[in-house]
């Protein structure tokens, strides 16, 4: 049933809340003799942590990873790996009105509709900061990729905040240079004074994310209900706050006509299929080309805001919701590491399933 | 893992390929006690048939169901359904050359490099015939649904056809009136124009559906990877040739601010929550909120055209390849009852998932 | 959540009653590449058939099996394999009396207290010709084992007929050479003279059966909830009237001394271990050790028989039950192709779930 | 794929290893609105706990349970509850030589053949501290029974430790008042000096454990692969150390006549049917009948001796092995308590997958 699971083989489970003690991800299915410490996994969640410029939510958790299992003399064993991160900053705090009050857009009203509880404390389960877990679990999946293929680099970034698409030609070497993860030094600058109008006037704003994977093996994929594209349109779609997913032209492709949309085929120097374009997102028929594997999201504007909005109390009386207090104006901008690590679990996943499917043989052609 | 298997409980397993005896799906997890009869799911594969009109492929198939098991006295038992049909149009030609060939914009290629094997003969199972046995699948669950929850209503809808989006206000009643199921009688004119257009040059072009759903009980959705929308996005995301799926706003959210996005919640008349609008696309959180659920697919035009596109053979020659013969200048259409059956699939697995996680019982307001 | 599937990888999902149209099985996860036809799956349903002999129940069945799917030019392609047996012998009778009682030791009334209906066509899906489906799964599954691991080999046999076990050594030449399958020309005489005795006085009687494989690569077994003998007990505990599953030395174990019980290691020839008895049946941890594994389960003796047994009917009206006409005395001896079925199912699976796991690397002894 | 996954609906996977810094369970698909603490989960961990009297292991662990996760204001909210166990004896020591030497009847040369890594630290991931895992998710499962089917009583006790069977007839109130819990004053006499006498001679042996649980309601099991007794053999074969399981009569099932085998059936007071007998087990056709189900269980004498036994090093080298320091001399007793667990989750798990085949709804009698 996989309510907190997601992949086939390389299996993550996310737990915790937003305010419970601790929260982290049981990994099952990471192949043994894979490398791994707390600091690699660290890394990744310190690229994800909170608080670390204006633009993200002043909430700061050290977001401390602990491998308590799977891992031993410096390499997994083929266990499940247990990686936990313990909450530090539970502030105690008078929830009092808050505690009754559904918030517009939030998905309070729905777990108490379907569980009959409520968590108020910073939005429990649907919180966030689960993204975390995911992160992690993304990190360990790195690692097993950098050992099974070489040369695969997955890059997350950010193409459009609000009315402000990406400018010009994506240049990556600036991804890592500026707080939004965008590849344009330029759109950095336009974005930047945007975004501090929209957190001075306790306003919120939408966000693309593109995510893409150079070295990917083709052949990838579990055609019919298993494709790469499915799994990962539900991996993204799975994070907080999605409310679209994109493979390559993605919604565009219904404007499109078959003489625009072809991607030729030629033989490389190789001996392997060169495309003249890369339309499909690097995916056809749900098993990846050997191509770029190109997806892209979009993340809704939180609705924590400061202009009053319309809404219920438990027991049915009407309200108003403000929300003060630290404040993510774009929580779009921390969902660039969630994809990344999304895009490393698919990969992996299905590298693995591909092995129990093939045993990674492949059709040769010429 | 489930390779060509969808839902939870629900569990419909998808076999066959085009030009093969037969092609069907295994429905297991049906509740007992559900009435149906071959007719029924007939009503909804008539619906999908090719050759129905200029605008379709001319491959005329009856699609008649058999329902092999499951039934018993015209209700489900509980048991799997096994419901098959029979390949009647296998004719028989001389593939030759496409027999060798790689079609751009096929998977072809890409199952050609996973399996090592090519079935020429019309795609195999990457072919769209596979959708029969989805739509077969889906009628199932309709008649589940009916008994479960009467008065959810289901509707699909074209609303773009390459360059030319649905005009005007959606009228639902002109859905059946068109070969588009476009709610539009205005657009309809002028997308049989485009249309034909397109056919008579040998070109095609994308599509954009949307999948609607009234009288959804809120409470629906398995947080956090078996979200409804997360299920609904892989869902139509393993569609033939879909490219985006986007939930309520979708990828438009990434524009909008929280101002602009929120979802103002009111009290309504029988002590149910009411929305000022439905941004969210009836799903918060990944469970449903009890407003209209809507979702959007993006179809690409299909790669089979007159325009002669490069391409190489299994053996790496270069070649050229040109579609002649039977075409369908807009796969998107056949896209819709695809699509409804999804949706159908999706919506009465997260039924049955509830009962299992809460037995239905639900948080009262008021 | 697999209600009628088993396996991981090599995924089996049967369908059908014994009186509906048809059965079969839906297999997904076979790899490409297996040499198979209908020739080579009907040779272990044969083995399997009914009315063979006296010993068997008489209702005669073609059992002929037809490829639907998922096999192309001779060989599987790694898509879904359908296996189809249209029933033929769906005699019209009157059914009257026994479709409102329950009989005593079936499960007629649990289906019907479970499901609110009830199939009385010959026991519907809780039959034994469902059986049917998993030999033709096993077919398959032996094809692709002996591609993948050639001189694996499985055998079946029983071990006791109620109160005769089988006398002496095994013979495993004599298995084929009797009705029984029993690894000794002398116990079969035996066994002979008793079921006849049995049959004619309308009695029936239990029996054991063991299955084991010889040639199983060391390494296969997915610990903790998917080891190789939880899934091999949970194989054969799904098989109709089976009561208990034991590996090795099995429920005798815990008559045993840590002394008497220990297999102890040397080396082999060939850098391999080698163990001086096999008190584990092959399987230590969950995991494959090389050796012989070894599996055996009890068949309980049908409830079909001469004397009167009380019921009660579905309006509660108590009964008697007597089952006259065509009667299967020791519904053990068709358990054994069965089993082996099962066997080689299980095997496969873990061959292809060990793929992934570890892509086939082995720690190295020496 | 669920390697270390276990349940439909109910799903507990365990991490951990018997040296690392800890260990547990993340549960997921419990229903919310349990009442939970870590009291109630402490005190069937005491009951396994080691070291409790001088038949078990002299390790010392206090194994407290910490719930992470998934409980709120005293109950379940429906999400993922995480149970964490620290590992606090961990001493150090000098494993020198058995680090390198594989035990005979122990899983370390199949994990070393498997995953090529051996984790000498007491097992690792082999070890039976992982049933305290599952003891903890028992527990739990145990309080959503209570809630959802108040009633219902499972009970575990040994029937054999090696040549000596449970004398007498059951007399249930004695089981918590012997250290075997066995319901026999009698029978614990005879064992405590049987074990004595293997204690001190080094030795081991096995033993029986049969769990039961009674006011089980009719219709849960999920034929034809998730039947209730193949549910249960798995878990219970999925034990360390267990390498048979019986279902009712069990294996005696051989040896037995239709005419004796059969429970008749009779008309109760409330409409419900009564049988005459429990030869079943109180399951047909993988459902239950709402009998007392009956589930036996043998649990090999731990490899752990002082009477020396050959065995070879990873070099390949010959060696002996002894066993000396703190002994569990039958790790069958131990068993009794995990049994119990798996029963309360797969019974759980079983009555939360009814609700979504059947919503609970039942076939009549009368």
């Amino acid at each position: 049933m996989s309510f907190n699971t997601f992949g086939h083989v390389f299996r993550v489970t996310t737990w915790g809340e937003s305010h419970g003690p601790a929260l982290g991800c049981t990994v099952d299915g990471c192949p043994p003799g894979v490398e791994i410490d707390e600091a690699q996994i660290q890394h990744w969640l310190d690229r994800r942590k909170p608080g670390q410029n204006k633009y993200t939510t002043q909430r700061r958790e050290p977001d401390q990873v602990r491998i308590l299992s799977g891992v031993f003399e410096g390499k997994t064993t083929g266990s499940p790996v247990q990686l936990m991160i313990e909450n530090t900053d539970q502030r105690s705090k008078d929830y009092g009105e808050i505690a009754e009050t559904f918030r517009p857009g939030h998905a309070d009203i729905t777990y108490w509709q379907k569980y009959g509880h409520r968590d108020y404390r910073g939005g429990g389960r649907s919180s966030a900061r689960e993204t975390a877990a995911r992160v992690a679990a993304g990190g360990l999946a790195r690692a097993a990729l950098a050992k099974l293929v070489p040369g695969l680099v997955i890059r997350g970034y950010m193409t459009r905040m609000g009315e402000h698409a990406l400018e010009g030609t994506r240049d990556l070497d600036e991804i890592e240079n500026n707080p939004f993860w965008v590849p344009s030094a330029k759109t950095a600058e336009t974005w930047a004074a945007y975004l501090d109008g929209l957190r001075k006037s306790g306003s919120s704003v939408g966000a693309e994310v593109e995510v893409t994977a150079t070295g990917v093996p083709a052949g990838l994929g579990a055609p019919i209900y298993a494709k790469l594209d499915t799994d990962l349109a539900a991996a993204m779609m799975s994070i907080n706050a999605v409310k679209g997913v994109e493979i390559g032209e993605g919604m565009a492709a219904a404007r499109l006509t078959g003489e625009a949309n072809a991607d030729e085929i030629f033989l490389g120097n190789e001996g392997e299929p060169v495309f003249s374009s890369n339309h499909s997102g690097g995916i056809l028929g749900g098993i990846s080309t050997g191509q770029e594997v190109v997806v892209r999201f979009a993340v809704k504007p939180t609705s924590s805001i400061l202009t009053p909005r319309a809404s219920i109390t438990k027991s049915g009386k009407p309200t108003e919701v403000v929300t003060k207090g630290r404040h993510d104006p774009c929580v779009g901008i921390r969902a660039v590491p969630v994809g990344e690590a999304m895009m490393a679990c698919v990969l992996l996943d299905h590298l693995l399933l591909d092995r129990a499917q093939t045993g990674g043989e492949r059709g040769q052609i010429g």
